[in-house]
């Protein structure tokens, strides 16, 4: 997936936008999770990456913020200043949060971002009530927001969370399914789902920024339809590096998707095809996953029937759809420029 | 806690605005429910006692209704129409079943009105994402509400929403404290838990339903404290019920918050009298759970030690703060004596 260009970068490679968007969110998020009940400040927080179990902080790395940054450079492409997204992309990192929270109880997830999960961590009932809190907490703060624009992103933040929902239904139903015959879950099956999911929440990011910066319904909508094709674009791109990714950056153990039997696009895509080799991998994949299964193995017969190269072609064609999008809105050439960097990274990261 | 008057009141002794009401939302609340992803439309209908767990209409009962009952009375109080309160009405009542689905895998509870809890029958992880799901479509419901009293209501439900998480958190963590000592749980601290639980709840369905009428500040604070008295009237009774009420209206196993050791108003109050009994209560309750507890001999301990007549004395005088409210607001009539018959079902209600 070509080269990373290293200049305009910040620390670790990253775009400075995701700094930005940070340093400028984090008092506000902050503030929003030191109202909630003690411990579920604690938990909050613990997810977060700001603080252990017992609440002390930490040096823990938090989530990249790259909800943050669509919010804040949507509002920055419409000539709006940073601090007009601010309620906004605090508010959909927030409903980030509790979705991941909420997610990792229903996937069984033991690992986030290379530490315990918060269920792990809490118990299921405190981290299922945190997640909750930090809902409500996501909701509130655009409530201050207040007038037509306030109104306008809390709709779209809750439109986004209905569909949230719908894709995290349409995944836990996968896991129930067969790898072939007509119940499989087929690539247009998955997109649906990801489109749901990672789609839905980088497309409400870009909304609530447009919008809270007074866009035109035109701009809001080619906003919101480059984030989802940006997030089609970053699930695709974990897909991949979740099964071939660089560990110590992913944060996940080892192969886990593979270990978990998780439907993700290499997978589908490889099993679909009509090579030998896909054959066989559906034998090893339709037995249950144990610990003397050979996961490195199983990575290459999935690149080897043609997988990681169906996730990348589908990757790139999310990124060109991305680009035309963006190409439909007029902007400063500095927020082009930064917006470019922060797909840049989305495409090429590896962990 | 005297007589039930039989007149004025529908089908079971039941007041005829829990049928008006659930008559009047039960079509808004199956079409916002049909909205969902199919998987989470059956888990939600289970919940609400619409369907079986494969999805197939059933004649299970529903919840009582008191939340869209109340948001009713409180905008007819206010001189609006039925309709004007239905949005409202839903909205709270969708956040009731939302905590319900989510209290109930917390507290581990496998019993709901008569069946088994939706989390036993579907499994964490699906009746927690419904549950997810059913508070997005809560408020989503009011955002079409639109204007003003739209988003003074979504204000409204979102702090509701927020005192409910506070409570459950507290509720929580009582069950970690002992009963005796520093640590243990008084009954301020069970009646701040309470007022933030089933208190919030009311309060919210009550002030929502005056907002949506346009009621002015007064009006929405006065029958919103009224709404919070009521909802601690029943939060006491439900507790009563719990250890004294009948199995067969209460629909939960007999005595099971005494076999989960609960702390509710009259244990909390039996165990902190200076009673010779209440110390050989503490020592029975200390002891973990068992198979041969003597249930039955726990419950004439707790009478004995004057946990009933501590709870009902308590469940009296929010009785009183509730007509003291009320009688502060201007209303119809016919509508006073609505939310009379709600009340007195509510303090005489034995399941």
């Amino acid at each position: 997936m070509g080269q990373r260009s290293a200049d305009k970068q910040g620390c670790c490679g990253a775009p400075i936008i995701l700094q930005r968007a940070g340093e400028l969110a984090e008092p506000v998020l902050r503030q929003q999770l030191a109202g909630l009940h003690p411990t579920l400040t604690v938990i909050a927080g613990y997810h977060m990456g700001w603080c252990d179990v017992d609440g002390k902080p930490t040096a823990a790395r938090a989530g990249k913020g790259v909800c943050l940054a669509l919010a804040v450079l949507a509002a920055e492409a419409v000539g709006a200043s940073e601090e007009v997204a601010l309620a906004g992309a605090a508010a959909v990192e927030l409903v980030h949060v509790f979705t991941h929270m909420h997610d990792d109880i229903m996937d069984g997830d033991e690992q986030r971002r290379g530490r315990v999960s918060a269920w792990k961590a809490f118990g299921v009932g405190p981290t299922l009530l945190a997640g909750d809190a930090v809902l409500t907490a996501a909701l509130r703060g655009l409530v201050e927001v207040g007038g037509q624009p306030g109104t306008r992103a809390i709709a779209e933040v809750l439109e986004m969370c209905e569909q949230l929902g719908f894709g995290q239904a349409q995944d836990l139903e996968f896991e129930q399914r067969p790898l072939l015959g007509p119940d499989a879950v087929d690539v247009a099956g998955y997109l649906a789902m990801a489109a749901a999911k990672t789609g839905a929440l980088y497309a409400g990011a870009s909304a609530v920024g447009a919008i809270l910066a007074e866009a035109s319904g035109q701009t809001v909508a080619a906003l919101a339809s480059a984030g989802r094709h940006l997030g089609l674009l970053a699930q695709i791109v974990d897909d991949v590096n979740g099964i071939w990714g660089d560990v110590k950056l992913t944060g996940k153990s080892i192969f886990s998707d593979l270990a978990n039997r998780k439907k993700t696009l290499p997978v589908i895509a490889a099993v679909s095809s009509d090579r030998a080799v896909s054959r066989r991998l559906v034998e090893l994949l339709s037995q249950p996953a144990g610990p003397e299964d050979d996961l490195e193995k199983l990575a290459a017969l999935i690149a080897e029937a043609g997988g990681l190269d169906a996730a990348i072609a589908e990757a790139e064609r999310h990124y060109c759809y991305v680009l035309d999008d963006l190409s439909r809105v007029v902007m400063p050439p500095g927020v082009r420029r930064e917006l470019g960097e922060l797909i840049e990274f989305i495409r090429h990261r590896r962990g």
